[in-house]
């Protein structure tokens, strides 16, 4: 039998191809990723691995970790799930005299950050690009994290200032529009089909709230990587975004040079669909 | 306790709101989906419904649908799925003599078709918009399904004409750039929930072919609705996108008025995002 049906395969290859194990070392082109800023989220479909960046939102990342680090997300759920925007996780509705609001950093000065522009147009903001793989905007001087697929972020009450407990990851590109508006503070790194996974609420019936709390995900445990014993701890790399190699990266994908393209495709790039390489190295 | 954590919830309501339950009869903004052109896939999370459209392209429509009536596609498996791009589905690598190969129809003329622009620019194409709630780009004359998370088309050899059986629905905006380079001809209206749950292969390692077949999530049966016994037939009505209702739904996401919002966000809108509402009619 001829083979087809893997017809799609290629059109990919000019990603994978830039990626694919290398028989020199590369190790310049990788960063190692802090497991003190690593959060690692047990849901039962598996483990989401999280990178905070306390460059973007140092009180945000701090407060998130001593949450993690309290248990206090331990046994909570996803409760409000929204395809294609975001899931909703923590305890929904609660406050906590211990846990009071915090300052929101929906942004910060844009000097100081290894910044690279993506060398493509935006819809939502005039200047996008990557920082240590984190999809970032830029404008008039300040810099902020974008709400792309697998962005986390505070969700919080009316005021600026509200958030405390509660965040959300983005699920689809429909969350563009908070940049800015909520404090987005890291990524995930691996593990994002499970957050996909995840049961989803109604928005036209409770505004995503999934009622029946036993369809309500389970947030399992979750714990900062820098706690767990380094010999169970995954060791994470992440391409470096500055580097010739995801330039070379982002330039095969904005001209896709495969056999399966019939048409050549316009040379455009949504930064929110760049993939960020990411590996995990052995002890 | 004060009631927090929902923070994010307002965001969304200027498109809730705007198809919130009517108390008057709004039965000239919907659009009843003709079950011959309804196609109900069961995968083990439930039931994906796609609405195809025989005006892009009649004969890939005809050949999917004699495909599902002859029960092809019964116990086959989505194999190969790449997180933010597409899950692929099908009989894996074969090809089959009662079913050649067919010539594409990446796009068509675009007179003659109910096309409503977005009003927003788009990143790939210079002009789209919506025809009978399907996302569509324009150019010079010709107009062709866009490749948003719910899209579904025909995989295909390295050639033009060479689609035969197998299909892919896309799950993220990743696939933009097929746009024109494979025959799109349908899109979920539901059930996108459990296509995002479908279990992912890993594009660096075998290009998203997941290599244990117990892994892969079975297709278990799928059928033309116009089969299905009218009482157990869901009948499902798609918000008109060329009505002044749709358009003020448009312009409440590109300028959103809600008072969780503490900045402007930019009046853009990604053609992919815009939510189309669907309904389901009691018999």
């Amino acid at each position: 039998m001829r083979k087809i049906g893997l017809g799609l395969l290629a059109v990919f290859l000019g990603i994978g191809a830039a990626f694919a194990a290398p028989k020199v070392d590369d190790s310049k082109d990788w960063r190692d990723v802090d497991p003190a800023n690593l959060v690692l989220m047990d849901v039962r479909y598996g483990t989401i691995a999280i990178e905070l960046d306390p460059q973007f939102a140092p009180a945000n990342v701090a407060r998130f970790k001593a949450l993690v680090r309290a248990g206090f997300y331990d046994n909570t759920s996803f409760y409000r799930v929204i395809d294609g925007f975001v899931a909703q996780g923590g305890k929904g509705g609660e406050s906590f005299k211990q846990w009071p609001t915090i300052k929101g950093e929906m942004d910060r000065p844009a000097g100081g950050l290894d910044f690279t522009p993506l060398g493509a147009p935006d819809l939502y903001a005039p200047q996008v690009g990557n920082v240590d793989g984190f999809p970032v905007g830029e404008e008039k001087g300040r810099a902020w994290i974008l709400h792309c697929p697998g962005t986390i972020a505070f969700a919080r009450d009316k005021t600026a200032d509200s958030a405390a407990t509660e965040f959300y990851i983005v699920l689809g590109e429909g969350a563009r529009q908070l940049d800015r508006n909520y404090t987005a503070f890291g990524r995930v790194i691996d593990g994002m089909q499970y957050v996909q996974k995840l049961n989803r609420g109604d928005v036209d019936v409770d505004n995503g709230v999934i009622p029946l709390v036993s369809r309500r995900d389970p947030i399992i445990r979750v714990r900062m990587a820098s706690d767990v014993p380094p010999i169970q701890r995954p060791h994470y790399q992440v391409l470096r975004t500055d580097t010739a190699r995801f330039a070379a990266a982002k330039d095969a994908r904005m001209h896709p040079n495969s056999p399966y393209l019939v048409r050549k495709p316009p040379a455009a790039l949504d930064v929110c669909t760049m993939p960020i390489p990411v590996r995990t190295v052995a002890h």
